[in-house]
């Protein structure tokens, strides 16, 4: 994959314009759910030239409208509307957005060139970088897609005063993530920044941080080959809670799940590989402070170590497949995990988070 | 991208179980059409372990069904009957099928591999290798794909014992053109063979030559950004001519579109790059004796002149997109000609073919 131009920024306009003047598109496009078309999509048309002159495609809003039927009305409108290969897509919104019309950009005519602006910080640190795209198909996350690297990525933190603070919660859970896997100055930064503070010019400076933690990574292994399942840290537990509560009908954030799957993976790091027990206190007490405690019993034991199970990481259906820490910054991929180890890890994890 | 492992060979199930066993798929499956699912599918399995235990997706034949429906349904049974990401897609067809195969395969869950089986010399000289994959949409042919390289491409002349000698014609013409561009001695053995005497073992050694000028150019600029484009001789006209036919509702094969197109663009060769005069009488020979003559008049000239100013090649309507040659393998890409020379050109083509 071709290299990917990250922009950290607080003028976005401006950012924009340049990076199109660079390219030289022959048309720009401009994608958008209902919700960035109406809040944040006439800001940028107000300063940037190249976003006012910009034919605009607009999409339902939400993880269930990433689908065929959304990404086919992107592909036609952009045949109708005149886009040849020489073309630009311009993908305006979270990350359901930037996965779809980077999905799209990299598949009308065989590929033209889009540059993502994620909207929301989940977006901008997860979604918007490192060139996975896609869409759900046939009831199944991202079944379809690509990888194919944005030409260039905004990332800017203007747009999050919008944002509930849920939503900037969500988002910091995966800085957290890539702050334990790079080091220790990091990850102490990162624990020492109050969310609800809302400091947007401080929050710009550690996602800038925190995104080259991530794309050193992709840049090392755009495919998941190996070091890319870094990534994965807290995911193997966190859709695990995710599903459950979907389950229960009450479905949690995406990055709540991932700071609760953090807690019980760092606990497995430390039963298995001697992750230190001083560390996993400050970040369990961290993330009870900021994200409460995601609740269930040993009955759900089973419910959960089941869905663990299908988990598409892992080789053969019993063997559940981890990526842990010996200490901050110092990782393995590929472990793997008894059922009776992480039933241990539970169990700890209830402890740790006072239920 | 990544480089592609073309085999050339007539002992095809053989070669499908050893790759196979090289790369250790979790699951394999066999993409057919209904045509090659009756005529091929049966032989392969008579002698490939792999393809009698492999799982198969049968989709309609012909052009019209290289769609999004033909596409959704690949997906759909990949992921309902067990594909994983290291699942393996081999796809047994003509251009069709190796190439919306290939980009379902591409973009099933971010990516399988997948091993093309032509099953037509067009397929095998064109289509199975080289990356370009997709389907036909919204009215447009391959206007939605990718540029993904099949992990290997198993071509042989074994199939072509059921095709019409007209589909054997039209894939040679593809052949022609690779000699045009490659060098004398390539150019010239292809003009010594009969497509009629259909000697199989003689016409592999051909097609392996001839791929291997594709694969060389293909090497050197995967996603056509120049010198790809000299794969395009023949085509600016061929493509005018095939819809001209359409339009006259007696469509014409592929090959014989750009046979018929290689004859005006050497003229337009001679006229503007001093294309040896009686390398372009000897190569309309050939063309006239094996494929015939296109018929048309000065009156059907503007129309053929819009089409060819629709090209998606052109960077303006009114500057048409050429590749042309000075001599045999001597090639510059990216010329343009004027409507007056091309009607010139037209003219020479109607005496050269004795219309």
């Amino acid at each position: 994959m071709e290299e990917q131009q990250l922009i950290f920024t607080n003028h976005v306009a401006e950012a924009l314009d340049n990076i199109l003047a660079e390219i030289g598109p022959a048309k720009v496009f401009v994608l958008a759910d209902v919700n960035t078309a109406g809040l944040v999509l006439p800001r940028l048309q107000a300063e940037s030239k190249a976003a006012a002159e910009a034919e605009t495609i607009i999409v339902k809003a939400g993880d269930m409208n990433k689908n065929l039927e959304s990404l086919s009305l992107i592909w036609k409108q952009l045949g109708e509307r005149g886009a040849t290969r020489h073309a630009l897509l311009v993908n305006l919104g979270g990350g359901v957005v930037t996965d779809m019309g980077a999905f799209a950009a990299a598949t009308f005519k065989r590929g033209i060139k889009c540059v993502n602006i994620p909207t929301t910080l989940l977006g901008a640190v997860d979604a918007a970088v490192g060139g996975k795209t896609g869409i759900n198909f046939n009831g199944l996350k991202n079944e379809i897609g690509a990888f194919s690297l944005a030409t260039a990525v905004i990332i800017s933190t203007t747009f999050f005063n919008t944002l509930p603070e849920q939503e900037l919660l969500s988002g910091y859970a995966e800085m957290l993530k890539h702050g334990l896997i790079s080091d220790k100055h990091i990850y102490d930064s990162l624990l020492k920044y109050r969310i609800a503070m809302a400091d947007p010019q401080r929050l710009l400076e550690l996602l800038e941080q925190s995104v080259k933690v991530k794309e050193d990574i992709v840049r090392r292994d755009p495919t998941e080959q190996g070091i890319r399942r870094a990534l994965n840290l807290g995911h193997t537990i966190g859709h695990a809670f995710e599903s459950l509560a979907l389950e229960r009908r009450s479905p949690i954030p995406h990055g709540y799940a991932v700071a609760w799957g953090l807690v019980v993976e760092l606990v497995l790091s430390h039963m298995k590989m001697g992750f230190p027990a001083d560390e996993l206190r400050r970040f369990a007490g961290y993330v009870l402070e900021n994200y409460g405690a995601f609740d269930f019993t040993c009955d759900d034991y089973p419910e959960l170590l089941r869905f663990m199970s299908h988990d598409k990481k892992n080789e053969t259906p019993d063997q559940i497949n981890f990526t842990l820490l010996r200490n901050i910054g110092d990782l393995q991929i590929d472990c793997t995990a008894t059922p009776e180890e992480i039933t241990a890890a539970l169990d700890i994890y209830r402890d740790l988070m006072k239920l």
